[in-house]
């Protein structure tokens, strides 16, 4: 009789449980929220105040970009919500192109969101949304505790954005947060700045570098096409920048460094009397190792460029120069497929990086 | 006149170099190399010897395995061809299923290959074979100098391979490479321990563990299905492995791990009598921090099986037991999707697992 008891009980619970999960189940249909469109809060990581909301740089302004750049930069890299909230959880509905990953991202990366949340004085992840289509409605959190929470949610890195919405409970608030970094710096580059071969937007360096230090790193990466070209020099030194990262050299020939450098850097230096500027040299191309002709690539590259700014130096202040050796580590490990660092290469990059802009460089000081 | 000679020698530097250029680009067709089906080298990576050339186990030989297991142990995780070769480039043909990559993995990793090349004693990465379709042709590495290389080439995490051939120079030779690691650990689990979501095969973690301790990982991952069924225990029991490493928790429920556990243990120790084993709890998911259901989950995940073996350990000599709650370091960003590593989360999980396995376990000593 007491074993019987016991089952009963069991049943209860079992039932008790299943309607639970049931809940929790129905918890997970997007449709249940409350939606508010991103317009209505804060878009972080822009150039400039544009017209455009969801593309980088507003390309009308500047018409003699290069095609293939000014169509990069309708891209969302670096673009990410703020907001507030006391929703216990966090949807999002959002459009892109009909572009699909390339086979070195995921899709989270490429066309994806994720969403990071302050807690206890930090930025830290809390969820993705997983596109499906075009147009995806996908829950990024849910289960969370009722309390205000302030939170960043990062836009796709290789797609451009029609469309986002930001869902909650019925019952919750949202409004928008203040740009929570400070100052502004443009981070200029390669698809390594925009930001492959991370596993997902936040994930970016610019974006790591911007959470982990409280300054505002602007993505500029356009893949494949961070030349250095005249126009994009004259639009970058636009910018109201306190301090220029400029890691371009991994799309540049040798021939483009030695003939564009030295405009680019008297350009935003005429512009930007006393703002520091950074050079990064490539990294090294792993499989570069084995492929010969890659290897030399990447050495004159990086022979070509040191040449120019050890010159330029002599001629502008607060040129600073960051050398491409150890930028991934010793294993080997620390890319997708050769060229673009995976999210452990990106955190070797940052270990570099990071402590030559926050230390080496008298940042807190140089950047008014 | 001194000027235009340097104009007319840089011209014909340049035609020079164009024409380099475009030799470079020729070498790059796939079609121009001499192809060795995968069947004629070594196999790696495999539990036991089988008919089944692309697929981890013979399925056909465990009829009671749950039917979703069979479908996964289809997959090519951790398989690699072995080979040596002189040629200056390997190009390869491959042809997988119609699956298509998830939203938290890299196309490369789900359906395309790597390459290692021993280098100074070390497997170091080469190259990639990016996947353009359910058949590729691809070039993974070239112009190398013409040395006999030591190759290692990994083979899709997620997909079911049914042919791979390799490509050499017309003049080279390509011969089978003995297998280069030593024992046999066989290593079960989730999606995690299958690859999710390393960015390229050769980044999940049981291939990382044998190219860094020399010791032969099998790689038994089961996306979502490591649940420790009856009929599963009893095939990984059948193994001739000289360890076992059980990183199965984060598919279990509380239940499964309290009804399943002992099973599992005892059938292995009852075929193995003095064989290692080693359970591994479940990492801490990173969007169980705020999903509080979820972190609930893995925390009755846990402790579970701390009390499951901390009671097997006075019965089971050999039995150790990884806790989860390093095992992806502290700043939240060493998963893609919150439960999947990505490759930082993956070096983090090797910094406690690796050392465990080679320090902690007498393993030189006890694997025999």
């Amino acid at each position: 009789m007491k074993g019987l008891q016991k089952i009963t009980l069991l049943g209860q619970l079992t039932t008790c449980l299943l309607v639970l999960s049931f809940h929790a189940v129905m918890a997970q249909t997007p449709s249940s929220y409350k939606y508010k469109r991103a317009e209505e809060l804060t878009m972080i990581g822009k150039a400039f105040a544009n017209k455009q909301f969801y593309h980088r740089i507003d390309t009308a302004d500047y018409p003699d970009l290069p095609t293939p750049v000014k169509s990069l930069l309708t891209h969302s890299a670096g673009l990410a919500i703020a907001f507030k909230t006391n929703s216990t959880a966090i949807a999002a509905k959002w459009q892109t192109s009909a572009r699909k990953p390339s086979a070195n991202m995921t899709a989270i990366a490429f066309e994806g969101l994720d969403l990071y949340i302050k807690k206890d004085g930090k930025w830290q992840f809390a969820g993705v949304g997983k596109p499906t289509n075009d147009t995806t409605e996908a829950v990024v959190v849910q289960h969370m505790d009722s309390g205000e929470k302030e939170c960043l949610l990062y836009l796709p890195l290789y797609d451009e954005v029609t469309n986002v919405s930001i869902g909650i409970d019925e019952t919750g608030s949202i409004v928008a947060l203040p740009d929570p970094f400070k100052k502004k710096i443009a981070l200029y580059g390669s698809s390594i700045v925009q930001g492959a071969s991370a596993s997902r937007p936040g994930l970016a360096y610019p974006a790591r570098l911007s959470r982990e230090t409280g300054l505002n790193f602007i993505n500029l990466g356009v893949s494949g096409n961070a030349k250095m070209e005249k126009a994009t020099a004259d639009m970058l030194a636009m910018i109201d920048a306190d301090a220029f990262v400029l890691d371009c050299i991994p799309n540049s020939s040798p021939q483009e460094i030695e003939e564009r450098t030295a405009y680019l850097i008297r350009t935003i230096r005429a512009h930007h009397p006393e703002a520091p500027i950074v050079m990064i040299q490539t990294l090294i191309r792993e499989h570069g190792y084995f492929d010969q002709v890659v290897g030399n690539k990447t050495r004159d590259q990086n022979s070509m460029i040191t040449q120019q700014i050890e010159s330029l130096q002599k001629e502008i202040n607060n040129l600073y120069f960051i050398k491409g050796d150890d930028l991934l580590g010793t294993d080997h490990e620390g890319t997708t497929d050769g060229t673009h660092p995976n999210d452990l290469g990106f955190d070797r990059m940052l270990q570099v990086i990071k402590p030559f802009l926050t230390t080496h460089l008298p940042i807190a000081g140089q950047i008014r």
